[in-house]
């Protein structure tokens, strides 16, 4: 197999740029925070900048490199190359990405959006190695998914297949981010353990909680105190059983061997992911999933680069 | 592509056995009603006097046939060749089925359950002509689905994909046929539409439904009487949300191009379609489903007969 690839990271609040090898190998890498004020060019030339340095440290030049694989923090046109939009960052419609840094690195390219690149890098170098059905889930400020499906990305039409988080779940439920009423999203992203637990403490709710000045409240806070503080488990309790019933219909109608779930608030571990398994253990159905395997995702915290890696060795690099 | 093929349906009610071409011309073709005491030795045996009768009058020998698809009614080991279960018929369990045709015609075989089956005759010959990724949900007493993606069937772990008669829609809702609460099929099958108009006889509804006897009442008659019975036609409506709701998920999480709809009830038309409109309008993530097109399907009443067709042509001959 050849290699190693050139894998980009574009996400909310940092960029990162490495050099990874075929067998998952980081041969070098490198991060820079985000400047939320950036214009794409900036955060690209930023981008460029940092790509240089790594190869610089390795003693490589671009030409060492058989392709370059992008992960971007927001929806894409796959078929075009272009970002669709960015949640973090301002200007990005429409900017063909993939053909600036083909054009930038003299490589082929390719560019999706972080959770289809991270679907496809924990199916080539983390928790589902060597599975052909992969559903993989992001818990953090929102909610996505991407598929793998006969060991390639399944990515549907308009590209848009693996929104697990904007499936509905709740009848007349919370106004989501996309403008429905009662999504996964709305009930069990991050965002939504912060509202919830900003209206607990609005109705005098006694937690610890409190302790956090409400601006700065954040799902992070809700995980690390879900252990000994009531109300955060309690929120936790509830969007973990709300992610484990939409993941269980997701594997009633998909049969993946495998879900993987990722993203920042995942790393709390238990406190999300064993009502998670109670959720899905009550709502699955046991015929489709006999010897699933339901696993945290490996690759924190360089999914993104993972994920770009893998982007660029299985898409565009021919398998010995 | 070489050609002609012979396909087998074995359905509740009926056997069907029919010569296929690869262009979907049925050379021939015969049925028979099942009977309900039958054993499957003497259902087989049915079978391949069906099957040399069309070939008899078609002057033709199983030597000048290619392949033998079979469409099971109920679920099936694909990779086994084994039956499941059957719903309608007694002593199915564990019968290797595809090996027995497959001996006893001297033909290569392939066998998979109806729903399978119709999804891959609908992409082949049918309203998902053409189509790379298509869901078919089948409505009929039960609901059931397939999946195809790329081209191919996508079966999943335990060849168990595409459930979506068995993903969880309403929380404590009625006690479904696989033991759980709640299921899209619990709240839209046919069963499921006569257990809700008997129980509204019961409480006294004024209704044309009336008319029919209690033990006789089914789906059909709701389906008939919903365009002049308001009960039927509440029954109808509530139903097709339900189903648009489900397949607004389905759709929201895999991208098909395509959804078609068949089975038995969905013959009824804009009865049960409109309310399915409605509710997968009102669901479905619109950045996902831009473009796709839901469309009754085209094959009935011989759905079991292409299904089976479909099988054999596509996953046992090479393609051209």
């Amino acid at each position: 197999m050849a290699g190693p690839v050139l894998a980009l990271d574009i996400g909310g609040t940092k960029l990162a740029a490495g050099v990874v090898s075929p067998d998952a190998e980081v041969v070098g890498e490198g991060t820079a925070a985000t400047d939320p004020a950036a214009r794409p060019p900036e955060v690209s030339e930023a981008l460029f900048e940092l790509a240089e340095q790594v190869l610089r440290r390795g003693r490589l030049q671009m030409r060492d490199l058989a392709a370059v694989g992008i992960s971007f923090g927001g929806p894409v046109d796959y078929e075009a190359g272009t970002v669709v939009t960015c949640h973090h960052l301002a200007g990005w419609e429409g900017v063909p990405l993939r053909d600036i840094v083909s054009e930038r690195t003299g490589l082929p390219a390719v560019m999706d959006n972080d959770a289809n690149a991270a679907a496809l890098g924990e199916t080539a170098f983390g928790a589902a190695r060597g599975c052909q059905h992969v559903l993989y889930v992001t818990v953090s400020t929102g909610i996505g998914g991407g598929l793998v499906l006969g060991g390639r990305l399944h990515r549907g039409l308009n590209c848009m297949a693996g929104e697990i988080g904007h499936t509905h779940l709740v009848p007349y439920g919370p106004r989501c981010t996309c403008g429905r009423l009662g999504c996964l999203e709305s009930v069990a992203a991050g965002w939504a353990m912060v509202r919830d637990a900003r209206a607990a403490l609005d109705g005098g709710a006694v937690s610890a909680l409190r302790s956090i000045p409400p601006e700065e409240l954040s799902a992070r806070h809700v995980a690390e105190m879900a252990q000994t503080d009531a109300l955060a488990e309690q929120i936790m309790d509830r969007a973990g059983e709300y992610l484990g019933l939409g993941i269980a219909r997701a594997v009633t109608l998909i049969g993946p061997q495998v879900v993987v779930i990722g993203g920042g608030i995942s790393q709390a571990g238990d406190v999300l992911l064993g009502p998670l398994r109670r959720g899905f253990e009550r709502y699955v159905m046991p015929e489709v999933a006999r010897g699933l395997r339901l696993l945290p995702g490996e690759l924190s915290p360089r999914w993104g680069l993972y994920g770009a890696a893998a982007l660029a060795l299985r898409e565009l690099l021919p398998v010995d």
